[in-house]
């Protein structure tokens, strides 16, 4: 019986046109984290399950994906764990192995594994999928991309600097102009708990403070005051919600609001040296700006934390984000190994570019030449020359069967191809071929051996 | 507490140097199969269950990877079903997705869903990675790459002239020379046990056949006696263990001897249409033979069999296979339509590739110039000119930490970085740079803003 097909969901299959433009989007990343320094490393898509679990929280391991042991998997199982019908339990004896969530702690694991083959500094990047059983919805896979740069092995804020240039270089080739990178430094978010003696409550501080775009000012103060935090306490942050001016003037306003912070006080001089910098060096398109309200899994990050927001037009929130996280691969017992890194989000940098009408057309332009199909002698008189066209990258193709001639030309129209060659058994006969510009409709006859020349001419003026 | 970290067996962390090789004969491969006018798709890592169980032999069913359902997998399984302690029946209730065990299955799969959007002929290449549950040995992983070009809704046989151009280009390209592409044709296997009268032994007849390699003419001939095929059976099938000439005469032999079988006939028709029209055309550097004993997986291909074989000096068999499948689709309900395709083996390619040296040295070259650190303004100095350098495609790094020059030294050396550029207070108070060819120790001081032009000349050189 045959079968209805069909995908999980929360995959997708893509399309020619689909995988063209991916490409097109993964290979100005690449390239740019090439020019960087950055070196490709991939590791494998499944993780023995206690490389994974408790990493991410409770909330993480319920959304990796478990692999079932191969065969017979119940064999070592007793009767008693099968009773309880706890699936949890019964999870550690019957998977092993599991897709991987992230690409930052199969990236910690390589570091240490390979640590004496690794010539530190070591600056990595990899883009591969990852796989989450979140609950699909817009924008939301359960299948999908990452493309991670990250740098392990030096505290430099030089490495802070170059990240935001990659940035900026990445997003100004792909010709997206009006991306704001925000930028904000763990050590500010203590001192501010620390100044308003609330170090014990840094989560639901910045939790609320998270919030300030989308519930305002009133609402992240009843949320503060919900968890605790004094009326005083607010009171001392109350310039933090009136956070206007240029990048200087808010590092400014800090200096003041944190001046009883030793902490505060490096994250600032940690956010100034990168902003001073950035600013003398210049950026081609982007904009970056302070935001005291950036958080991102903040247990994760230890000083810079940086976000990507999309030009403002297509409301699609970040396109990317990273930070510098102190103890990379201490889990994994190598210690005081800091790291830093960025991510650019493919799926959301995708929308991005279609919204705004920006993938070149060449990017999915897949065939430049069909030649139609006469029948045998003029299909070999064809491939005859087909594959040196092939040698010069012109993608070519012939029609495989002498199919009529309406239904040739309707596969050329459909798959928009730019020129037909057409050999038929008069051309056979003088030695010639005609080409039609499927575009303007011209038609021309040509001696056969010009062929390449013929194509040299049009690929030139491309 | 820490984890010594390692992988599961069968999988591979890639190195960058590693990375760089694969990619190297992936993009190849890629090249050519969009000259040849193939189009790229992907598909989900996993699929859900019932697409690929089945489809492959029991032996293929036992490979698959299967995912644990999230969440509580076991509400919905009776205690009856868990006191059976059937690992295989359990399954069925826990798990409804599966690893990708090939890329042609879910092709099929796709192909089905989309037809409406897809243009036939419809020729698709898929370089993705596949899942198996393999007792991993040497060259054999649980993780690995399959690299597919596959045409359906045509049953021309210019396509099987094609695939063997497009391996002959390919392997040409990365300059092995010396592989045998083999053909045989199921049609004629079909007829010889049609001949032999041993019809209901295709099987049999041709697993013994294709044994002929290893266990010889005495060994085969036993195996196929065992097998309940008769002595005159085999008296008449003599030739094909002594088939030497070359292709033409081997086919004349083939008529002879399948002069009786209608189907036989036709699938020495259809080999001799390939090889009279690649002999005419011409093939760069692969060799084509004609091969009776080649089989490959019977009962999948109606049609054409092509296998590649490795130079024989590396002695490792097979680094390509395909062949035609006249029902591709008809396992997802589409009914008669004709596949043909073929693969390329990478992780095989690799070997032959490292092997005989034959890797270009430029793959590996992961960095250009390093930029020493001497300190914050002079660490500032470089970074005004490292991007401009970066956007002529060079690959720069900037040394993020002002270490001993010592360290920074050895750093280069062990990255084989050809170049090195030092700005250090006394070059920054000049306004030049000094310049380090690392391969000639040659030192040279270049007036600063000289610098684009200096490495202008360089990659000129390269």
């Amino acid at each position: 019986m045959a079968q209805k097909p069909s995908i999980p969901k929360g995959t997708r299959d893509f399309t020619p046109t689909e995988v063209a433009k991916r490409n097109y989007i993964i290979s100005v990343i690449k390239k740019h984290f090439e020019t960087f320094g950055f070196q490709p490393i991939e590791t494998p898509s499944f993780e023995n399950s206690e490389t994974l679990m408790g990493k991410y929280g409770d909330e993480g391991d319920r959304l990796i994906f478990k692999i079932l042991n191969s065969g017979d998997f119940l064999s070592k199982v007793t009767e008693d764990v099968l009773r309880e019908k706890d699936s949890n339990k019964l999870a550690l004896k019957i998977s092993e192995k599991a897709l991987r969530y992230d690409l930052t702690v199969p990236f910690a694991r390589y570091v240490v594994m390979h640590q004496n083959e690794i010539d530190f500094p070591f600056k990595r990047y990899q883009v591969q999928p990852v796989w989450r059983a979140d609950r699909p919805q817009k924008g939301r896979f359960r299948e999908f991309y990452q493309c991670d740069a990250d740098v392990v092995g030096s505290a430099s804020l030089w490495q802070e600097v170059e990240f935001i240039q990659l940035y900026d270089t990445v997003f100004s080739d792909l010709k997206i102009n009006g991306v704001t990178i925000k930028l904000n430094n763990r050590k500010i978010l203590s001192g501010i708990a620390e100044v308003i003696g609330a170090k014990d409550k840094l989560t639901d501080f910045t939790v609320a403070l998270d919030k300030l775009d989308k519930i305002g000012e009133e609402g992240v103060k009843k949320e503060m005051l919900s968890k605790g935090i004094s009326e005083e306490a607010l009171e001392k942050v109350q310039p933090l919600f009136k956070f206007s001016g240029d990048n200087f003037e808010k590092l400014s306003k800090l200096k003041q609001l944190l001046e009883k912070s030793e902490e505060g006080k490096k994250g600032i001089e940690e956010l100034e040296f990168i902003i001073s910098n950035l600013n003398n060096l210049g950026l081609k398109t982007a904009r970056v700006d302070v935001d005291v309200t950036l958080a991102r899994g903040l247990n994760y990050y230890t000083g810079a934390i940086i976000e990507v927001a999309a030009p403002a037009e297509v409301k699609l929130g970040s396109i990317g984000g990273g930070g510098r996280y102190d103890d990379l691969t201490g889990i994994f017992g190598l210690k005081d190994v800091s790291g830093v890194g960025i991510s650019f989000g493919l799926d959301r940098i995708y929308l991005v570019l279609e919204e705004l009408n920006l993938f070149p057309e060449t990017v999915t332009k897949n065939l430049d030449i069909l030649f139609i199909n006469f029948g045998e002698k003029e299909a070999f008189q064809s491939l005859k020359t087909i594959n040196s066209l092939r040698e010069k990258g012109l993608k070519v193709e012939l029609y495989p069967d002498a199919a009529k001639m309406q239904k040739q030309m309707k596969y050329a129209n459909k798959r928009s191809i730019p020129f037909i060659v057409m050999i038929g058994e008069k051309e056979l006969e003088n030695n010639t071929f005609v080409l039609k510009n499927m575009v303007s409709g011209e038609q021309t006859t040509y001696n056969f051996k010009e062929i390449e020349e013929v194509f040299n001419q049009v690929n030139n003026q491309d």
